[in-house]
């Protein structure tokens, strides 16, 4: 675990950093005139950017042109919309790229520094038409207040329930720096990278490939380490701006200030997990396994996913039923070979906790109390393995009717 | 594929080969009267013995003593109760050890030629006392006839909706044999082996190690490419015994004896798959996804196990939506390193056949239609990958509400 520095949460999401600015907008990607479906991103000056991608073998058109317009590690726009994936879709990439060249022309920056993204249905044609009146309408509308990055939030929702945001500040070198972010998550989640979007700003100044070891770093550490489905999208996408304004003395690695910032990163990127998978497609819960004494790292972030992941268990949380024998299961065909047998297991919400599981085997418990634990919306599965000294965290939701509800038809 | 030999259905399940009988009663360890809970099978002679296992670290004490009653290669009778797995249970190993000594004394056959498992709640203490009764009560009952193969398929059901058989005769050495087999499934199913329960019988003559090479060789292939809910149980057992009554050559390995038996096998397995997966939990569809044209046997079983695993996917089926972008999505999310460029996509029912998706991207066709082939209860989906001759098939269901139901509170 990191050490603690004072990092203090603040307003403003993307917007929080220092020249940043952002807009949502309808467009008519989607039907539905209520729901915007277009949200801009832009940086005063050109940044230092970073990303991390889906490992899907399929995976989105603005993908591909991401990695293109980010090989020279710099962007300074990112245009986002919702209602289309942008994914096996007819001239897909090259849709992608006329929307950068329709934002850096709105925009005034070149287009090799604008970054698509694309969230929805998968396997539909997307047409140009949308965009080419929603992205001057956006760019209009730029605000580099709360307002503005509320409104990126909320256009690359889907069926997400509520927009999504954080923002930290904390020092570097003497001068006060920000981090912040937007995200959309919801359904196909089980990142191998990410999950869907998420955006992150900062104002700090660092290198191009400082920016992508630190976002690497974190990136297994939370977003791969959330599960609502267990399927992965072809459309994940983490990206991270620096756009220097903050003035610090350019972030080194193996610096106190370099942990500092991880910290910053990690801490917004822990509470936008929690997020994402307490508002998973259907969720009423959200699930948090912690696995403590771990033989190895890799293990203890099997082993969280895996009882977060477990359909069964996810299930019984629905339910409000202390089925520990389902957690036990789950470690059990976690891959890997480490040993069970001290295994414990603890459920725990804000309401108490109850000790389920002793040495791999039954601990007596109050029903009743269990059931008063499982009533709340956040529930804490403590896992501790008994060999060793590893830690992780993963993050899930319960099992709804309303996922699939949600999902039997999801296109209408 | 295998070639044709002559193979009839025929009825009788595991008491359809010579010397097998079988039965099933209610004994107690269920509270519900009306379902029974323990199945007896016994063989008139030793039978060779062969096996497969859960591969989930934490797995049923009956495990434990079925390897090691196993480990001569010969095994005569098979006890089974629901109701309770036996698993992370206290003194489950030694209460397995009792099950097969009241057994003996019922049957009088030896100790060690007794098999003995269990399904249902895991971590649960279990008594002897429902045993006691019941083990001689079902040996009073024993019956080699259609009937008792029923009552003892009955008995071992947990949420499965019927009992499941089946049965077939083909000739090896000029003599008639016949392979007969029951089964339970419904939840917990992503074997990784085969499906929770399994019994399978034949009179045919095998030795010990050419038995295990059959079986060994047909599991892949059949059992382990079901899914119900991705979590593997830890209870899976397969066990097949071949009493020899059948009075033929023994079997020979790399013989045309041997391409008919495990063809007899094959058809067995796939016939109790197509069961176990179309009675999941909550299932209102049978999903059976071939792929043909894959780079590897590994790559083609992987493949379609993904597809009848995505979640995303299962619901859209319940839905009878034709998202084929979820299997598109599930296809590039599989583990290994192959083209996905020549994917092609048929959804077929006995309402026909729709062509939705052609060198992974949008092919032509008619939402109406689609939604007509969809509405069947049993759904085909054919993935052809155009890089390969490799092929598999895999089956699974539909997510429904009533398995979030059945699931939420499953121990009360």
């Amino acid at each position: 675990m990191m050490k603690n520095f004072p990092l203090t949460p603040v307003e403003g999401g993307v917007c929080a950093p220092k020249g940043f600015s952002a807009a949502g907008v309808h467009c008519g990607i989607r039907r539905n005139h209520s729901k915007p479906d277009l949200a801009i991103l832009k940086a005063d000056v050109r940044c230092a950017g970073a990303a991390c991608y889906t490992t899907n073998k399929v995976y989105g058109a603005p993908i591909t042109v991401d990695r293109e317009h980010l090989a020279d590690g710099h962007a300074q726009a990112i245009v986002v919309n919702s209602g289309n994936a942008n994914t096996c879709a007819p001239n897909g990439v090259q849709l992608a790229h006329d929307v950068c060249k329709l934002a850096a022309q709105a925009l005034g920056v070149a287009e090799s520094d604008v970054l698509p993204a694309s969230t929805g249905v998968i396997g539909q044609a997307m047409s140009i038409e949308p965009f080419a009146a929603g992205i001057p309408d956006a760019a209009a509308r730029l605000e580099a207040s709360p307002a503005g990055s509320l409104a990126a939030a909320t256009a690359i929702m889907t069926t997400d329930t509520h927009p999504k945001q954080a923002a930290v500040e904390f020092t570097l070198s003497g001068r006060t720096c920000r981090l912040g972010a937007i995200a959309k998550g919801s359904g196909m989640i089980h990142p191998n990278m990410a999950t869907m979007l998420l955006f992150i700003t900062t104002d700090a100044s660092v290198a191009p490939d400082v920016l992508q070891t630190a976002l690497s770093a974190v990136v297994p550490a939370t977003f791969n380490q959330i599960s609502v489905d267990g399927d992965t999208s072809t459309n994940d996408t983490v990206i991270l701006l620096a756009s220097g304004l903050a003035g610090n003395a350019p972030l080194q690695p193996d610096t106190e200030d370099y942990t500092i910032f991880l910290t910053a990163l990690t801490q917004v990127a822990e509470q936008l997990c929690r997020e994402l998978a307490g508002d998973g497609e259907g969720a009423t819960k959200l699930l948090e396994c912690t696995v403590t004494h771990a033989p190895s790292l890799q293990v203890a972030r099997d082993v969280s996913k895996s009882v977060i992941h477990s359909t069964l268990f996810k299930a019984a949380m629905f339910g409000a039923d202390a089925n520990w024998g389902r957690v036990l299961c789950a470690i059990g065909y976690t891959p890997g070979d480490f040993p069970i047998d001290h295994v414990s297991v603890r459920l725990k919400s804000r309401a108490g906790e109850v000790f389920v599981c002793e040495n791999a085997a039954y601990h007596p418990y109050s029903e009743e109390e269990a059931a008063k634990v499982l009533a709340e919306k956040e529930i804490d599965i403590l896992v501790d393995m008994g060999c060793g000294d590893a830690e992780a965290k993963a993050w899930g939701c319960d099992l709804t009717y309303d996922y699939v509800k949600i999902n039997g038809d999801y296109r209408t």
